[in-house]
Order: structure tokens, then C-alpha cells, then sequence
């Protein structure tokens, strides 16, 4: 998507064919930097510093990062030492973890001297499959625009998003914006409604910054005005992403997701979830039961992270010292406030039968 | 209620007779400071740059500020122009106006040299009634504490509230938290779940102060996170205040209350909201359609107040320059999502008949 004017990725290989570029999301919207990464050791703190988020982008910086390293030792040990570095750095992101099976498969049965040419082609394609995912998730989301863009007679489609399912957390188009991004293109009226997304704020520092640069309109909210906005008509669907959707149709999200869908049921607005499919863990049905929710640093609620007058960014703290605050960062969705699951595939129900229809090899597992 | 171990209301008169002392929340939780009014003009400028926030604390300030105005200059023209004045601060506040017609209606009718004393009497007979009113709230609301407390066999009672309806919004007890302030008065095991109340974070910079300061174990948490908190059991009870119930028991408060109100509802936790019955307005049943929601600054929504590392407090941006924002500043709860109304009269159903059965004087109107 679109920077200022000028497109890019959130990550790609260098021209020199030896450097990977990303761009260095911790000071936006505030700064904007492209930062290179020339060893597997900057790719590791990339990730880990969170240079780069979001579970498909961390796949792609691991696989250019096990690129990067059999550049410089191409050994079963270099291989071995790669792969024990990414893997430490966010343990708990499943596609960090399924990159670096894939690149070793890729790259592990050819002799030392092939491996690095082999190991960026690879790393290339894990990019471009995702962004040819993200496209499809567009694409088929943008059926559901449309449908709903019908009945406004030419009035903006308002759209409210909560936290940063967008192209920055992935290679490209983002997977809850692909098809707001889509039906942009195409020249529908439409309005975002961003969430603030407290306490890391994605929405008011990525998602906004995002629509910005691509001219969508959208206002930014506080989190707490959702509801409200529901209430008064101002909202015609909740489009989100997820980090993990059960076999059922449960939705793990960022948290208060499960606010906006309850508010989006008892107004009788759509509440619609887009996803690349290797997010559904088929392994799991009853999302509350059986989905681990992470306990994040009380310093993120404490605190918040904003550009000063003088121009320089802290994280101010805005708390007594004397009180502690708890941070879990994801909630679950139950699949009844979910109208629908938007993925590469199509658009299915919120079910096990739903899911079973679009993923029909997975009926027998 | 306590600050530093030392009791205070939030307004109260100076030894010498002549002035008035408010505590200046401006720069809380980082700065406590006691502010002296020594004019009808300070008693004004107090309320309209937020010295002093919260229905009842603008009335009981706006009083002193009448008695204030009859000390320096006690002719008619004298108490018309302090009227006018005051009114002008915060157009929208009901208890103001209300402080202003009783102030008149004491002062009026007496001789210039009467007025100062029996303004300052009657402005002091305003809080003192203030801090009555909040006691018995207190008194009702915790025997609605005592019963849920019971079910818990000493466990602590998990207490989630939404915004500040502290003794800082009130002279002395608050709204919603003399309940609290009551029950841990008489030893109950209690913990309150404060929502930071995103934009301006009455929660994290008035109310956790409040219960740091009363000792309350209390834990700081992203508006986003008391559905989660509800999914997973750790919410016995949700109270909150209110800028306005309706005769049918509609109820308007800070924007985001509707969302507890909703995931509350969906998870089997009571809903409770804690009034003086002022706050009722009988001319109005339907909150939704009927309630007028005031649009306040967007600045509040791209901007946090904090304390930066070198203890200066600031507003940090954290949206793009480009980004604009929506701040709608309440939302209305329907009363189907009501457990309870708490009043200074006892407790009762969030309904006409509920309302009746308190207020019978009002069945007529």
C-alpha cells in the first residue's frame, strides 16, 4: 500500500540481493523509517523488538532472516543456529514458527552452496502467498461491501475496525482492510470508524496512519464510543481480524472485541471477522475454554505512548504510582455474535458446518 | 474521604470566614493541591476550567461562589451579575443552575447586610446536604454488596465501575463508590476493577487515586478489557454513577458505560447504577431518543494527558497530524440491561414502576 504517495511492502529484498528492507514500525505514525537488516541476528531483533508485528509479517522477517543467515554460513549449523535464534524471539506466534519449518524444508536437503538462492526465493514466495491471500480475503470481503453498500442509496458505507488488522501487520493489504482497501479502489462511498485500541493504541497509531495514506476517510474513536455509535445508526458493519478462530467459529482477538460484537448484536449490525486460514486451529472448538488469553506488561495500561509537544515520543504515564493494573490482551468472540468469516476461500458462517463447507479436506481430520 | 491519611472534602470554607478552599483535581493523580477562591470571578474560573468537575461538586462550588459575591458586593445588581457569571461556566450542568436558584432564593428576599452570612450558610447547608445524600446511598448500595459478598465466602467481591463517580465528582463520598467507601469502612474483602475511562481517564488519574488513597485494593484496566474480565467470573457486581436516569429508568453516564451494561448483561453479572435522586428527570422516558449527547473536543481522543519522565504533565499526540476524531461523551443504557437503581431513598427496578414505588410524590406529576 501506499506511503506519501509512493507504494510499498512491509517488507522486500534489497536490490542488492543480499539486504532485506522493513519498515520500522515503532515510531509511527509519528516517523517513518525504512530500516535495513543484513544478518539473521537483525532480522531476530527486528521481530523481537517489534521493529515488525503481526503474525504474518513475523513469518516473512523469520524466513528472509534464515535467508539472511545462509548468505553468511550456509552449514547445517549455521541452518541449526538460524533457526534457534528466530524461534526465540516471539514464541508464542505460530507463524514464526511454521516459516521456519517451511524454510528448513526448503533448504535443508540442498548441498551448503545453493542454499542461500534457494532460501530467498523461498522466503519471496511466503511473501508473495500472503499477499495473495490478503487479496483474495479482499476480494470476497468486498461481496459483503457491496451488499451492504446497496441499501445505503449512495450514502458512505460506515465501516468500524478495532485495532490493526491492516497491510502492516502482514506483507501487504492487510487482512480486515483488504477489503475496505478493495472497495476503496473501486470507488465505493465508504467511512472507517478506528478504534483507539487501548492500551497499545494499534488503531489511533497504525490503522489510522494506514487509512491516512491511502485517503480512505475515517475518524478515530475512543474505544468506549462503539456502542453508542451503533445505537444512533452510524455503524453498518464490524469488520476485525483475529489471531485464532476455533474449529466452531470462536474468535480470539484483541481485546474488547467482544464488546463491539456484543453491541454490533443488539443493533442488529453485521459483525464480520477476516482471516487468512491457517488462523483457524481446528485442534480447539470452545474458545473460552481452551484458548490461553496472554498477560501482557501492566506498563502498557499505565502508560501511554505519544509524540510530546517538542516533538519528541515517551510513554507518559498517566496512573497513580500507587496502583497496579492488569493487561490481558486478548478476548474471545463467541461464534453466536458472528455473522460471518471472511477468508481466501469465501465467506462461511460462523460454524463448525460453515467452516466444514469452505474447508472441506479438514472434515475428515 | 482521605488524602495521604488526612480527611477532606472537596470544597469546604476557610477558617477566616471570608474564603473557600477547593481541592484542584487539574493535575491529579500526579499533584494534590488545595486552591484558595477568594472572588465570585476564582469561584467561576474554578468550575470552568475543571478545578472542580462532577454534577454536584459545580453546584456546591457555584453556591460558594454566590456567597463569595455577597461578601464583596451584596446589592441586587451584585447578585445578579455573580448569577450570571457562574451560570455561564458550564451551560449544561442541571446542578448548577439548581445551586443558583437556591442561592437566590435564600439571598433575595433579604437586606443587603444579611446576605453574606446567610449565603455562606446556605451554600455550606448545599454540601452538608450533598454529603447526606451520598451516606445514604452508601448505606443502600452496600446492603446490596452485603448480598452478593455473602455468595463469595470470604473471597473479595469483585466491584467494576466505569469512570470517576468518586467523592472528588461529589463534596464527600461519591455516588457510585460510597458503596465502596462503606463496605471497606466495615471490613468487607472487596476489589475494584477501575476502567481507565478513555478519553479523558477519569478512572486512572480520579478514581484509582481515590481508592490508593482509601487503601481499596483496586486494579487499573483498559476500557476494552471488563468484557474478558466478566467471561472469565472475575466480576461479581458492575456500579456505576450517572448524568441522568429517565422516568422509566433509561440511563445516561460516560460514554462506554452502554458496553459493560451489555457484556454484564451477557454474562449473568448485575448491573447496579448509583444516583441522588435529583439526577432523575421525570419529563423524559425514552434515553435514547430523548437525551441530548454532548460532542466534546476530538483533542481529547488524539491527545493523553500524562506525566512525562521528567514529571512535567503534558498531552501527548498519539494519532497522525492527518486523523481526525469523533468524541461523543455519553451514551444512553437501556434499562432492560439495569439490575438496579441505588438512590438515596433505597433501592429499586430500573422502571416507571421501580421509580414510582421510591418516589410516589412524583406518580402525579
Amino acid at each position: 500500500m501506499r506511503v506519501a504517495g509512493k507504494a510499498y511492502r512491509t517488507i522486500w529484498p534489497a536490490g542488492d540481493g543480499r539486504t532485506v528492507r522493513v519498515i520500522d514500525q515503532r515510531r509511527l505514525p509519528h516517523e517513518f523509517r525504512v530500516a535495513e537488516l543484513a544478518t539473521c541476528r537483525e532480522a531476530a531483533a527486528a521481530i523481537r523488538e517489534m521493529w515488525v508485528r503481526g503474525a504474518p509479517l513475523i513469518g516473512a522477517t523469520a524466513a528472509y532472516g534464515v535467508a539472511l543467515a545462509m548468505a553468511a554460513d550456509p552449514s547445517d549449523a549455521g541452518l541449526d543456529a538460524a533457526a534457534a535464534e528466530l524461534a526465540a524471539t516471539r514464541p508464542t506466534a505460530v507463524n514464526l514458527a511454521w516459516a521456519l519449518d517451511a524454510m528448513r524444508a526448503c533448504v535443508a536437503p540442498l548441498r551448503p552452496g545453493e542454499r542461500a538462492a534457494a532460501a530467498f526465493a523461498r522466503a519471496a514466495a511466503i511473501c508473495d502467498d500472503d499477499v495473495a491471500i490478503n487479496r483474495a480475503i479482499g476480494a470476497n470481503g468486498l461481496e459483503v461491501l457491496r451488499g451492504l453498500s446497496a441499501a445505503k442509496r449512495g450514502a458512505p458505507l460506515n465501516v468500524l475496525t478495532h485495532c490493526n488488522a491492516g497491510w502492516l501487520a502482514t506483507v501487504d493489504h492487510g487482512t480486515a482492510t483488504a477489503p475496505i482497501y478493495a472497495a476503496a479502489e473501486e470507488g465505493m462511498a465508504l467511512h472507517v470508524w478506528v478504534d483507539e485500541t487501548r492500551p497499545r493504541n494499534q488503531g489511533a497509531m497504525l490503522t489510522a496512519w494506514e487509512l491516512a495514506n491511502e485517503a480512505v476517510p475515517h475518524t478515530l474513536v475512543a474505544d468506549n464510543a462503539g456502542g453508542h455509535l451503533m445505537q444512533r445508526g452510524l455503524v453498518d458493519l464490524v469488520l476485525v481480524g483475529t489471531d485464532r478462530v476455533t474449529a466452531r467459529g470462536d474468535v480470539a482477538n484483541k481485546i474488547g472485541t467482544y464488546l463491539k460484537a456484543l453491541a454490533a448484536k443488539d443493533n442488529g449490525v453485521p459483525f464480520f471477522v477476516a482471516l487468512p486460514s491457517p488462523t483457524i486451529d481446528w485442534s480447539v472448538r470452545d474458545g473460552l475454554a481452551e484458548i490461553p488469553i496472554e498477560e501482557r506488561d501492566a506498563g502498557e495500561v499505565t502508560h501511554v505512548w505519544g509524540r510530546r509537544g517538542d516533538g519528541g515520543v515517551e510513554a507518559v504515564r498517566i496512573a497513580p504510582e500507587a496502583t497496579a493494573a492488569a493487561n490481558p490482551a486478548f478476548d474471545v468472540t463467541p461464534a453466536r455474535l458472528v455473522a460471518g468469516l471472511v477468508t481466501e476461500r469465501g465467506v462461511c458462517a460462523a460454524s463448525a458446518e460453515g467452516l466444514a463447507g469452505l474447508f472441506p479436506e479438514r472434515r475428515a481430520a
